[in-house]
């Protein structure tokens, strides 16, 4: 039985999200087991870091994956790309220990949210990012956003009908990039992330880049701790899941070079 | 009768190119047609600074429209933004004078062609790129790109079967940016390109990368005019129509302020 560790790049269009769902529903983890099933000889078990949503895109999600087969990862990482369809790629693959495990072992996620603030609507960004034609008061969107950063009980940014106990997660970064009128990216950067909270943030700082809310009510709607007073959750085809880290493997023991 | 030119992005992915054709296809011109019929009281007429070919892709390709219409050019901006399908879009509108030709008038052009050279296919950039995953000499290109700058008789760049007579273009600038491994780009900006001559170059320029031919063979390549000695011609969802340059509109008479 051979663990490995995948680094997956998807276009989330074609997929209604990451989990294997029951009946006709195409998934990130759905096609990898397919693709894994035609090389290993026994059962192959997947886990993803995150579970994303319909429509999210990935540049480097992970997955923990087990499978009956004596292919070496590069031979793995071969053998799934040309199996698996175009939407759908691994970009690096290694062997890992047994105790790995790809959701409670990541230590930091990085997801990216982006908007167009064009005036006009571009076909060949529509795809990736949410245009805000309407111009945005940039500055009082980092204002907002760096409320958010830090250790923050995030339960008013959590989906609606959440029934997670702990809602408390360490928000790193949250930054936003670029210039009004052009491409701007929220980057979101920390230990894990409660469902549809990064698009709740990007929703209710753009309600704040509306001039509908203020930066200094962030504060507040932390402590408020409901979904209901947060902004809406932005469009899902705009996020990305940049990149999972995870703690260099620990080598457990050195064989002392002298033992005199 | 208005009078107008429109900067125009789209997504060629769901175009066969721009130019109206007899039978059931789907062209840029034909939709921005079909939008104008419905704004204009008479008939309308497009013209584009050039015919990008099935799946390339425009971030300014420019259309002079004749339309009968009292709407100011941002007006007719909005109203076709309104009108056209998701995959392209006016960037910009302005009225022109009755003398506007946009294809003959152009005087600059700028293409850009983008190669994913990382090891792994990557679902997201998969429709705006070629991917070539083994190792480029990107000096060797360079040097064959530099070879092709400057005003030359393009002919073995041409598409085959063409039957233009003079086949001498100014090629202003031929350049590859970018890094092994990486994102690459090949900006050719010029005063007018055949037909292919930017997706030739690529494919010959690839061949230089990939040793198959040498950089100091480019001048006897063009010396040939022969356009079975290039190489073959990139795939075409990997270009992009980027920018076409125009002569400021002279202004012909300006009132004296004081004809005393």
């Amino acid at each position: 039985m051979g663990h490995f560790r995948l680094v997956l790049e998807y276009d989330g269009s074609g997929f209604e999200g990451w989990q294997v769902q029951p009946g006709e529903h195409r998934t990130v983890q759905g096609e990898l087991i397919a693709a894994l099933e035609r090389i290993s000889k026994g059962r192959v078990r997947v886990t993803g870091a995150g579970r994303t949503d319909t429509g999210v895109h990935a540049e480097g999600q992970v997955a923990g994956v087990r499978a009956d087969t004596r292919l070496t990862p590069q031979e793995l990482q071969r053998a799934l790309n040309g199996l698996l369809p175009s939407d759908l790629a691994v970009l690096a693959a290694e062997a890992v220990s047994d105790t790995f495990d790809a959701r409670r072992g990541a230590v930091s996620k990085l997801y990216r949210y982006r908007i167009w603030n064009g005036p006009s609507r571009s076909p060949l960004r529509a795809s990736r990012a949410l245009h805000v034609p309407q111009p945005l008061d940039l500055d009082a969107m980092r204002r907002a956003a760096a409320v958010l950063e830090g250790l923050h009980d995030f339960a008013s940014f959590q989906a609606a009908g959440s029934t997670v106990e702990c809602t408390e997660r360490l928000l790193g970064r949250c930054e936003l990039l670029g210039e009004p009128g052009g491409e701007l990216v929220l980057e979101c950067e920390g230990s894990g992330f409660l469902r549809h909270m990064v698009r709740n943030i990007a929703g209710t700082l753009l309600e704040v880049g509306l001039g509908r809310r203020t930066a200094e009510s962030m504060g507040a709607l932390l402590e408020a701790r409901s979904r209901d007073l947060a902004g809406p959750t932005a469009a899902a085809h705009a996020l990305t899941l940049v990149r999972v880290d995870y703690p260099v493997e620990r080598i457990d023991s050195v064989e002392p070079i002298d033992s005199a």
